[in-house]
């Protein structure tokens, strides 16, 4: 049966702004963005990401990362991450006073080689470098390792390769790792044993579990994650994002689901919902399409619905 | 940790023909049905829910139950059932060669009297009619509980409730109960709670989860049932179905997205799961929408894309 064995309450991280909005074909005007991130703010989440500092060119959804990271209204008690793919664009970063840099590199070689153009092995001396640029200027950093759980080219990616990428980074200082499921392949049973080698060791870094929702094992993905003692979860409001290797797939775990499922089980989360599902109802007109999320369409499963009046009437009826 | 704890490998039972079709707007033709059902005959489904022997003019989509139920090609081994909600009813089904009869009512007063226009009792009653009927028929029995998870309008409904019904249908000769979440209320540690309290009363009951995916608790739902010892899962093909009491909700636990969890998580499950995505990759046409299955959308997790042609020449620019 199900155990959340730490006493540590759950940590919510909101991706939606970043992993979600770098897809869509619109852009979202910088004011709405701001908007988006400052109601956010207010949810009791744990971070958020706001924005990637990568070339405009590449994604021109978040060309405005640098105002947005200025204009947002920061709430104590709330990390503002940021994903930054190399030196250039921490330097933004730091000069936006962002309170952490994400860095992103692949546990596979092949999706690594299509998503960023360069080697495992380049890929981690790049974020070295960013690395070292970040120390001592009080910005945190966490890498995020794609396809930590399966590669949609190569399939399955050894644990010693995700741990070993994990061990090079945090001996260099890195506080954060996360592990990504970047295009749904994970199952429960891969999620428990990933988590816990990690867990086992590596006791003091910050381990965020960032899982997709692409065959449906999202939410019992995140359920074998706590029993592993995960207490950090990337989630993206309304479940916005995907990826571009699983076409047709739905993406990240939606935020609000999350909650949803964490509060009707009784594990300790100090996110607002009701709020956090007042900001994901305005995803659809600023997206321009329906969003995947489905506590958003159904409601908290202790929302009742009415009692039609005409109840009294179909009683007397069958009572007659 | 997960574990499944029984030797038995796990039944899945089609529900789609009958709780999927059911609420579709246009009348799928007789030979469609037939076609489909005798696919799904070759997947190595423990039972399959042909049809509902209601009034015509209850429900129209499957006003041609009798055709149906008399026109697919039996398999030996597989239970073809069919919903029955009274004596008239109960004699076309054994009039058709129908395996399993099986009934319906909720476990809510306000759901039973709003569904099927009486009270509680007035449906016991009236079922336990059907099944005196049935008794020396050679037909099985099954009773499906509606709202054993919740109520929409009630909420929370006693477990001490859903079992006492279960008792006096059991008492009088039935041999399974279905235990419904009928508008997805459920979560993991009720299921658990629920199933296993069901178990101990009821060892020898033939118990079946129907589970529903609304707030996408599903899977998750799914894997705590098989943990309290549950072995028998109603599901429907690409998730079809849904209720009228929970407008824009998703409905009926995805036959395909459960197996494949099964599988992917080494639970014994001897369903032919390419067989069964060939049969739903036919219902977007059949029904004329798409359908919410996300294993039919994204692939199995093991089934992998292939490399790009360009990922040499993206290592060698990478490398020089």
């Amino acid at each position: 049966m199900f155990e959340h064995r730490s006493s540590h309450p759950i940590l919510i991280q909101e991706v939606g702004p970043r992993d979600g909005f770098q897809i869509e074909d619109c852009f979202i005007p910088t004011a709405d963005k701001i908007d988006l991130i400052d109601a956010l703010s207010l949810c009791g989440l744990a971070k958020i990401e706001v924005t990637s500092f990568t070339s405009p060119k590449a994604i021109p959804a978040l060309a405005d990362a640098d105002e947005v990271m200025r204009g947002i209204r920061r709430v104590p008690g709330v990390v503002y991450t940021a994903l930054v793919p190399n030196l250039r664009g921490a330097e933004r970063a730091l000069a936006a006073n962002t309170d952490e840099l994400n860095l992103v590199m692949s546990a596979s070689e092949t999706h690594n080689l299509l998503n960023l153009r360069m080697t495992r092995e380049q890929s981690v001396a790049r974020l070295l470098k960013v690395v070292d640029l970040a120390r001592g200027t009080g910005a945190a950093l966490n890498v995020s390792i794609s396809t930590s759980f399966g590669c949609p080219m190569e399939g399955a990616v050894p644990e010693a390769t995700v741990l070993g990428l994990a061990e090079r980074f945090l001996a260099r200082g890195v506080g954060g790792i996360t592990l990504c499921d970047t295009t749904g392949m994970a199952h429960p049973g891969q999620v428990a044993s990933l988590c816990g080698a990690f867990r086992a060791r590596f006791p003091e870094a910050e381990l965020t579990a960032h899982l997709h929702n692409t065959r449906g094992l999202g939410l019992s993905n995140a359920l074998a994650a706590v029993e592993a003692g995960v207490v950090r979860f990337d989630a993206s409001l309304g479940g916005l994002g995907g990826c571009p290797y699983a076409p047709g797939a739905t993406g990240n775990v939606c935020t609000e689901d999350l909650v949803h499922l964490f509060q009707a089980m009784g594990v300790p989360v100090a996110v607002d919902l009701p709020r956090l599902l007042a900001a994901a109802r305005g995803l659809p007109e600023l997206v321009g399409h329906d969003v995947p999320g489905q506590v958003l369409h159904a409601g908290r499963s202790q929302d009742l619905h009415p009692v039609p009046a005409s109840l009294e009437a179909i009683r007397a009826r069958a009572e007659a």
